[in-house]
């Protein structure tokens, strides 16, 4: 080991932290793994497999954490779940087979945008230039057909055979990775993993800065066109988004939020971008599948603040939820949509910062008054319902939400759990991590074991407070990915995982076939998950904790036991539910994507 | 229903079955899924997803079988298994995150040349043509991109949104699927499905003739050649390969052997091309890594026929059972290399058929003895190790062979079990599935699946003897695909299963670190699969038995009990072996490996 890593606690994970040199040089690995740990990475998620061993050898030296995966879209999933929660996340896998199985997993953070650094390790550069006919190749000779394919879902490349580029090439490919919040893939060759090269680089960090906006003097003019629009609204609406968290815009928008007290509601995208205590919180915009009336009264707004928005048909509800340009402020990562006019290439950050430092809430319009749109827009928390009634989803999501303390991290699957999240009545500082694009079934459970682990880490590094992390997975979504339960006990992760069990794609019978065999699935047993996937019974260090439960009284009692307060080790509780029960929202949701399909 | 499905069991995969058509037309997908059938398509793999859905209404109605696999990865494996026996196979995913969870299982069917028709329900064409930011997309209105990157794991493409010419492509595609032996790739888009069509194409079949050497006359020359060749050999060899079983040639390849009586070798593709209980059979050819004696031999022939090489790396001890150009001929799918010159654009069936029929074994200058050099280059079966010690991987393989019956499927995966497969002791009429050139792990679990499915539809129509399907499965690649144990029991398929249990990635090990953290894995219940995957313990229909042996005596009880000798319902074998055992030849095959892994 040649470097000495200096903990930090204080530092974000964007703050690189200063490694003490004790030699001259490093080698191409080891500048690789340095650097990944300056931005706060301090896990690798992947497989093994023969072109990435070599730089295996140097994850512990460089005191790095392998998580050794079961396979590598679990990996691929739980280096998303990772990033989502640290900013930041490395996956290692092995040229062509490895590579291939994860790429669902970049593809959907690509769509999603996470910023996972891909490392592929790939075979010696000598028979890569002679076309070889190598073993996990088409046959064909070309060695990099997988490069080509990756070009399209990440934002950035870089082949690390030119030694004498590599060091810059590793820099300027992880900059763009948290610059675009999106994958990049970088190819190791396994023969160059050792080369020596200068470490002096490693002194300075890689630069993070946002660059400035591009036209001088623009800020001002937009500030004073944000200020002017927010001065003069009198029925303003603010849309939070998802992608709030990923450009690092989360205290922005509270502020926003907290000074203008403008009525504000998320996208399921956005669920838990807003503090929901806050009185004008109006909960989620459902467009057409949502409140008619409070649909009348968006339409009628004459001011829309759209913060980082993803504007797909399941994140608006079929495009419903989309307001008229005349009245819109849309606001992306490095634009600003004001009415019709367009900004760009912004420093986007700098701009809300310097508005809202001169926003002046003395000078708004509106009258801060939002009640009657809460009462619109938001499910009523129910009555508790009969203790020996079956469980239902139209209840089961705020229900649940008592269990909820700030600090937790919330993992939501696609399927019914999707619309559930929608639903959830978040305390202060929660986490959700869900899909609104991508939406690839089995994505959560991999998820889930990546942001706990992130968690984990940022709680010993004094990064984060305590809290836990919590997945609500479908049963056929934890078919597809049923070995993260594996990985999870392998690293002795903090876990509470809900399954809902409605016996099969239920989200599927909505669109097609309500009760179509295609639509079912094999039952397993999932409560034996612990025991299966090797979580020793006896073991005081990572207790397990199973439970089934089908009615309401089963379901509080659950929630009010301490295995779930303290939610320490792996607890599974299975929610029998009705296979053909699904939140109101997401029937109607359905309904929108059905028409969408048909066209005979 | 509009057709009435004529079984013709006496016809092979490739000869059409007539419909009887009662309707002038069909719908879109019923066409499609009538010429899968005259294929020889039984059963479709994949799993739903909503842009599928729709065509899944037509699966039952049509007389297919719907799978319904797990997840996309086990159901593009499953699907490569059922090529390989049935010699085609459909499989059926959604758009984006469906398919490009297949996409290693259909990029290893592409290396490897398997027939796999590979449907996608895409989205509808209005929103296709509008850019439309859909869900399982990238959110960059591209909903095509999947297309692109599937044209280079696949020799054919077809999008059917053109309802006129979608019939001439559907066949057209089918047709290269099975004369090139690889996947093809169709869009379907979820609006056109029910489009009717005319269904007059479908009475006649689709021309799936070879066709005919391009050159008038050129047979009776390459024929000639061939002749001459074989007759004035003093010192000959014939090298078999897997490919010889996918471009149909088991037959010429039997009589060249029978009828020349030459020394005989495969590669470890091959492994099953060849009746070992030939007198001139000697084994697999293993080039550096096996008998130095054998391979100064093979130098020394004055003729070596190889038919259908793969000539990769692992399937020639790194290259080092290529011969001498001036020596060789090689057997291509459509051409011939003799010695150094090339025959092209060949029908290739054609002229081995004429060869062999006026090949008159008189004439042959050898002398037809090779006892030596069976003694050479094969293991002798050992004697019956003591029954208390533990079983050990040199002779596993040879003592586990005496299972074997013929019309046995064997199934090996990637890791200790690929160098076992080579040491099998084959009785006539067994065919092998192994992987030797994409070699991802993982991949015999789905296959077996695949075909066990294919062996149990092929002995009902009586098509195939009957038999067992017996899969030989490492413990790390068990668990990449361990839901397709759910798969298996779903769909009631007789299956042995051999877990070899070594406590990690034993093959990573010897190429990169023996005892190194990042080659172990998580320690698995694995004879609790048939319970955790929802298997009735006491379903007569269905019996499970599961067994762990450690001893050779546990083993030769195994192997003797009813349950394996009948192979009904699911069996599940551990086989618990050192963490750093392996065969003789593996270890010198993965030396060959890290020397080429190494530059500095």
């Amino acid at each position: 080991m040649e470097f000495e890593y200096v903990s930090d606690k204080s530092a974000s994970f964007l703050q690189p932290t200063a490694l003490v040199s004790r030699s001259e040089q490093v080698s191409l690995v080891e500048y690789l793994f340095y650097r990944l740990r300056q931005l706060g990475v301090c896990s690798v998620h992947g497989v093994p497999g023969d072109f990435n061993l070599a730089a295996l050898d140097y994850i512990k030296p460089t005191g790095l954490y392998w998580v050794g995966n079961s396979n590598e879209l679990n990996a691929g999933y739980a280096a998303d779940g990772y990033a989502r929660i640290k900013g930041i996340s490395a996956l290692m896998t092995t040229s062509g087979v490895g590579e291939l199985s994860a790429l669902n997993a970049i593809a959907g953070g690509y769509a999603e945008k996470v910023p996972i650094v891909h490392i592929v390790g790939t075979p010696p550069t000598n028979l890569q230039d002679q076309n070889t006919i190598l073993h996990h190749s088409l046959g064909d000779g070309n060695l990099r057909i997988y490069a080509s394919i990756y070009e399209k879902f990440t934002c950035a490349q870089a082949n690390l055979r030119d030694i004498a580029r590599a060091p810059i090439l590793i820099d300027e490919t992880l900059r763009k990775c948290l610059w675009h919040s999106r994958p990049v893939y970088i190819e190791l060759p396994i023969d160059i993993v050792k080369i020596p090269i200068p470490a002096s680089r490693l002194k300075t960090a890689i630069d993070l800065s946002l660059p400035p906006s591009e036209v001088f003097g623009i800020e001002q003019i937009v500030v004073k066109e944000l200020l002017q629009a927010i001065y003069s609204a009198s029925q303003p609406l603010i849309i939070l988004d998802g992608w709030v968290l990923r450009y690092g815009l989360e205290q922005e928008a509270d502020e926003i939020v907290r000074l203008t007290r403008f009525p504000t509601v998320t996208t399921p995208f956005g669920k838990g971008t807003v503090n929901e205590s806050y009185p004008n919180f109006c909960g989620i915009y459902a467009g057409a599948a949502g409140s008619p009336e409070f649909m009348r009264w968006v339409n009628g707004c004459d001011l829309v603040i759209r913060l980082v928005p993803l504007n797909a048909d399941t994140n608006t509800y079929g495009f419903t939820t989309l307001t008229n340009r005349k009245t819109t402020i849309e606001i992306q990562h490095s634009e600003i949509n004001i009415r019709e006019g367009t900004y760009s290439k912004l420093n986007v950050k700098s701009v809300l910062r310097e508005t809202l430092s001169r926003l002046d809430p003395s000078k708004l319009a509106y009258n801060g008054l939002c009640d009657h749109l809460r009462s619109l827009n938001m499910t009523e928390i129910e009555e508790s319902p009969s203790h020996t009634e079956p469980i239902t989803q139209d209840i089961f999501w705020r229900y649940v939400s008592r269990l909820f303390c700030p600090g937790d991290i919330l993992v939501t699957e696609t399927g019914t759990t999707y619309a559930g999240c929608c639903d959830f009545a978040l305390p202060p500082q929660t986490t959700v991590i869900s899909s609104a694009l991508w939406l690839s079934i089995g994505y959560a459970l991999g998820a889930c074991s990546g942001a706990a682990l992130a968690q984990r880490e940022m709680v010993e590094q004094g990064l984060r407070m305590e809290g836990r992390t919590i997945l609500f997975e479908g049963d056929g979504s934890f078919q597809m990915t049923a070995q993260a339960i594996s990985d999870i006990i392998r690293n002795r992760l903090n876990l509470i995982i809900f399954i809902i069990n409605n016996d099969g794609y239920t989200i599927e019978r909505y669109i097609n076939g309500i009760g179509a065999h295609y639509n079912d699935i094999q039952p397993w047993r999932y409560l034996e998950s612990p025991n299966y996937f090797g979580a020793s019974e006896s073991d005081p260090e990572y207790p397990v904790f199973t439970k089934q439960v089908r009615t309401w009284g089963e379901l509080e009692e659950v929630l009010e036991s301490k295995h779930l307060k303290v939610g320490e080790g792996l607890i599974m509780v299975e929610v029998i539910l009705g296979k053909e029960d699904a939140h109101p929202l997401l029937k109607k949701q359905m309904e929108i994507i059905r028409k969408q399909n048909k066209r005979i």
